[in-house]
């Protein structure tokens, strides 16, 4: 499968489905691996308890598309790396904040192929080192007004990482009611999609557009993109969970169902199933039956009914809305790079 | 008992020992009601789950000591209230997400007279209801560039205040180690105090003079105040353990001994203590005993002692430390009032 995307010049590039960062267009700097050091040295020379959970979650990196969409945002509209690198790294800092404490609440042992924290180190120390985290994306913020970004818009970018920041919370809880209620509802499940996934990209765009010194025309286009690419990484992510193996996603491939997540993989089966499957969905979501034995059931279900594809359309619908989103702004390798993780976060097998 | 304390004016002024904001001067804005009428409306508007968690671990407001303090110093550099309110009111929505999540951490159901947002609304929702309001103290900060404060000192204030939570974590984690080892150590407590409560203090004070339009001297002032206040409160807080009763502090007596927190009471017990007394007190921390039988062979300990009164003179020294540091401000009716806390955080009996 290849894709016709602009290129920095304007003119059409044809390139290959991406599946990795490895894949990534080199022109300019490579903003990941930056971000990537940054972030192993962040907690390094903490040698205290919280200095080793909080390394401990954030070493090995996982994929960096939030600091990489910060990064790539303030250079798309003229912006230097090097003013946004600690607002970039305390995004994957807030990331990684709840994922910790998503651990907690999920009961999810395994994060990135090993322990998590809150199975590595307790209950209660994972709590405050996800707290900790959070501050630190909040530092970070701070520090970019000494890498060169003037103060206006470090309180500019703060409004938006705050209002990103609450706005997951507000999806999480959102996401915690319609578990105890076992709602089939696409409409919902989108919206909790935006609130915890979405919003947080969205943060993450306008926050770096907004410190490499966007016009507001530029900004908004940078946040709608976040926006769109968030929900197609969600619903993609929601899909892995049915078609991927827990080797390649380094979690575990039972929790969603553990935990009851009224996903849209599982909602488009259910929509299109008949009485009885239907039965099954809900029995299989009720924890009427052992989580392999329901994961075999619905894998089956979702196969029948369409559900893969239906949902896989979705997704890619989001992500060219991500694309088109881009259109406005100049051409540049920065945008070029926007484009190709829009095609990116739904090819991913992991 | 009474204390003399420069007024306004620079004379002395005989004042009586508070026990209460009822008895604070009344010179300029009520600071700690326009904070509680701010607190109260902060979520009342926001219907969803989310909303109804963080309003309830909100309302009814405890002392707003940390608002307080970060718009008083604000005040007392001649900054105006309304241009640090939303940072006031998140001082205290930051502090508020700290004891949300230590309930968990502690397992304490008991917090404020009434059951914590954890033992109502469950351990999960809690979690995240905690880091709402830790965003929504960001939130606050930001606002502030639109009641007035320039973005270069809402870029400083956000610094500190990063910088404080920082400082909290570390705190907590530092007690979580020491709990674990069981240690006697008055240097280990003074420093968990310190990173733990007196960070936050400082930050609050600091954060206030640094938006209120301090000189740096002012601005060192008042952080060096936060900081010998917040070990006073901290070491009262611990005092108060032993001291008052469960209807008094709305939390329960217990609680520290149910953790092992080794605070500085017991240390100071420890320290005067027979050897047979040495053994009894080990054995009460290390929960050999009920909670309720280890709490009255505490209280008689720590009295026959002399831990209470050896505790109560390390407390009331670093108030007076805190009110001497207001030394070199120019004399208001904020400065007064700043005095007259750290009388009171020595004073009260919750």
């Amino acid at each position: 499968m290849s894709t016709v995307l602009p290129d920095a010049a304007g003119a059409g590039t044809r390139y290959e489905t991406p599946s990795s960062y490895a894949d990534l267009p080199r022109y300019g700097p490579d903003v990941t691996a930056t971000v990537a050091t940054e972030l192993e040295r962040r907690w390094a020379g903490d040698p205290s308890f919280l200095g080793t959970m909080c390394h401990y979650a954030l070493v090995p990196t996982g994929k960096l598309f939030r600091p990489t969409l910060l990064a790539e945002s303030a250079l798309a509209v003229g912006g230097e790396l090097d003013w946004v690198l600690p607002a970039a790294v305390g995004a994957e800092c807030g990331h990684v904040a709840s994922l910790v404490h998503d651990d907690i609440i999920d009961h999810d042992d395994l994060r990135r192929g090993r322990a998590s924290v809150q199975h590595k180190f307790g209950i209660g120390d994972a709590i405050v080192a996800g707290d900790a985290l959070i501050f630190d994306l909040f530092a970070g913020l701070a520090e970019c007004r000494e890498t060169g970004v003037p103060p206006d818009r470090v309180v500019s970018a703060l409004a938006a990482v705050s209002r990103a920041g609450l706005d997951l919370c507000r999806g999480q809880c959102l996401e915690s009611e319609l578990s105890r209620d076992l709602r089939f509802d696409a409409d919902a499940y989108l919206m909790v999609a935006k609130l915890k996934t979405a919003a947080y990209f969205r943060g993450a765009c306008e926050s770096g557009a907004i410190m490499g010194g966007g016009q507001a025309s530029d900004i908004e286009a940078l946040a709608a993109y976040g926006e769109y690419l968030g929900l197609a990484f969600q619903i993609h992510d929601d899909l892995l969970a049915y078609v991927s193996d827990q080797e390649a996603t380094g979690k575990s491939a039972t929790s969603d169902l553990e935990n009851a997540r009224m996903t849209l993989p599982v909602i488009k089966a259910y929509q299109a199933a008949t009485e009885a499957e239907r039965q099954i969905i809900r029995d299989c979501m009720a924890k009427s039956l052992t989580p392999l034995d329901a994961l075999d059931l619905l894998h089956d279900l979702l196969r029948r009914t369409g559900a893969i594809e239906a949902t896989a359309a979705i997704a890619l619908d989001y992500a060219q809305k991500a694309r088109y989103a881009l259109d406005c702004l100049p051409p540049s390798a920065s945008r070029d790079r926007l484009c190709w993780i829009a095609e990116l976060v739904i090819a991913r097998d992991h």
